[in-house]
């Protein structure tokens, strides 16, 4: 299990306001291999958005931040900053992590 | 509610390994004002640690990064990054995001 951390500079961010194309995004991650979960992040004030995925396997975790990365280029964003980390299992379950067991 | 993203840099990570320090240390994150949950997260690789929160206010998230912040610095940690994010709830439900009902 890896947690794929991603932000970047984006000029267009809208808040609760969607468009169909976000939402047709969102359902195309879905379908995405390996997906667990993604929690949508925005910072309207210094304009940067963001996402923090979990995904089965580190293979799926790097071949999505490749295809995403390019994605979000094509979208406008800038200053992409992607890092796949661990997660440490004993600590984040004292701390309600929602991370499902593994195995 | 807001998300809170930290990484850092920090020579001393130690995997699943667990000393009883961090241990006490998650149990008293439990008792911050505000905190839904944490995920910690470590990247052995490139020497990164962090961890993505879930704060009920922005007020709580803020107060918690000033004081985690010069936390992290006591143990050896470098280059801290820590934004503070809305959470866009609508897309965030698409992609199954452990993100708890507001109000």
């Amino acid at each position: 299990m890896k947690l794929l951390q991603v932000d970047f500079a984006y000029p267009n961010l809208m808040g609760s306001t969607l468009s169909e194309g976000m939402i047709e995004l969102a359902n195309s991650i879905n379908d995405e291999a390996g997906l667990i979960w993604k929690i949508w992040t925005e910072q309207i004030k210094d304009k940067r958005g963001g996402g923090i995925y979990l995904f089965d396997s580190e293979a799926n975790a790097e071949r999505y931040l490749q295809m995403h990365s390019k994605r979000l280029q094509t979208m406008g964003a800038s200053d992409i900053r992607g890092i796949i980390f661990d997660v440490n299992l004993p600590l984040t379950r004292i701390n309600q992590g929602p991370v499902p067991q593994e195995g």
